[in-house]
């Protein structure tokens, strides 16, 4: 029998406010029962303002608005959080800093400039990715590649259960250690960040693994969090490619079964 | 030989603007060459005003520009468009109405009620479509399911060129017209709508097919067009299908091979 992998925070499949099952009917007009993920709208506020309404299945609010502020600079990592409260009713988070803050013009930025696939990153995230360099010289064995893929893929996880929603994760070597998923993917990225942000733990050492396609947003918030290496199952942009490539990122993409290609810093795999 | 489908509108393979191959390595070490999508960002004006900046394969910025105002309520059927400007440089969309328009509320608005996953759906599209009920008789035959998907998945595109792409058909009866491909699946529903309501292409006898999920923004688009049946190869969600039951849109999921989920509007299905 398999050794069934131990993460720091994985799927809870087992907690019914997630899935919802369904009547309808299948090929054969059969009556059917089909899972389905629930889909909820989020506010988060910053101290007094009212930051975003997102749309996730909620099941860690904290960490997906303390992660969404941080990929936002909206919350510093020198911010002293005093207090986060959650309201499940009302499906708002309120997160409390030491630090004032006011955001004002910075949201009103984010009509001009940002749309539908790009989210919500704002002009300035573009400026200060533009200057940061991935220097570690954290490496990547080749069979570790189809390790990572294999276990995430045999994880239980809200996907086996009732599709329509990516994963991510976040692994040391060939361990995956952390395993967030969501309806939109930036959702479960920045849930990994505020979770990484709350208990300290380290990023340049790690590798961040993706259902989700490598767009330019995808790669700019691995650059944000400073993780060196970036595989997905799914393919590439053009404009990602080019954005790791100026960080010094590592990109695999289309890990499939045995295959994968590598884009962008193809110097931290090893192949021995 | 098979014959190939006519299609009004699709994606042109050729367009060697649309594509770049990039050196990188293979799971062996060896070095190749990959073909990626390009991702370009595209800011629509409407007349004097900037609504939004979004990421595109930027291939139709004219229906995607009208499609996408459309579809955020900002312009209306009944409008006269005089001009649409596009500068190829800059990137940028201008599309020119007769009546006057200033949408700043509106985009005030979107601040607070819009984020990520539900990208930019602003509040009064909501409270809009819970009114809306599709009550077109039209029918869909259990064999056309099939017949739309393989057509589909045959047509030459983009995704089949360098992947990391959705595609959204409009189709009549079990034959594709319309096929539109972008990296946000949403800018491809934007750029049909577009083309419909300039070419006056009619929507209620129409059969909307998507390659990406079914959550609750793709429900609400197909609502707003008046199309009455969605069919994706992906699955649901549980606000999507709660959306498509209050409107009698027919959802049909998990489209693939011999197989499909119907959990919405099953009447419209004929199995004999």
């Amino acid at each position: 029998m398999k050794k069934k992998e131990k993460y720091l925070v994985s799927p809870n499949i087992k907690d019914k406010s997630l899935i919802t099952e369904l009547k309808g009917i299948d090929e054969n007009g059969k009556k059917i029962k089909s899972k389905v993920i629930n889909e909820k709208s989020l506010t988060i506020f910053l101290n007094n303002q009212e930051i975003v309404t997102l749309m996730s299945i909620a099941d860690h609010p904290k960490y997906l608005a303390i992660g969404y502020l941080l990929n936002q600079n909206m919350l510093k990592k020198s911010d002293k959080i005093s207090k986060v409260e959650i309201d499940k009713e009302l499906n708002v988070v309120v997160v409390r800093t030491k630090r004032k803050t006011n955001y004002e013009n910075k949201l009103k930025k984010k009509i001009t400039t940002s749309g539908c696939a790009i989210g919500t990153v704002f002009g300035d995230i573009y400026d200060e990715i533009k200057k940061i360099k991935l220097k570690t010289k954290k490496k990547i064995k080749h069979k570790w590649i189809y390790e990572i893929s294999k276990k995430i893929t045999l994880t239980p996880s809200l996907y086996l259960e009732a599709g329509a929603i990516h994963g991510c994760a976040i692994i040391q070597n060939n361990k995956p250690l952390i395993y967030m998923e969501d309806v939109g993917r930036h959702n479960a990225v920045d849930k990994i960040a505020g979770y990484m942000f709350l208990k300290k733990i380290s990023a340049s050492n790690k590798i961040f693994y993706t259902t989700g396609r490598l767009t330019s947003e995808m790669v700019i918030k691995t650059i944000k969090m400073r993780i060196p290496i970036l595989i997905s199952r799914s393919g590439f942009t053009a404009w990602g490619v080019e954005l790791a490539k100026k960080s010094d990122l590592t990109l695999i993409g289309r890990a499939k079964g045995k295959k994968y290609l590598v884009l962008s810093g193809e110097e931290r795999i090893e192949y021995k």
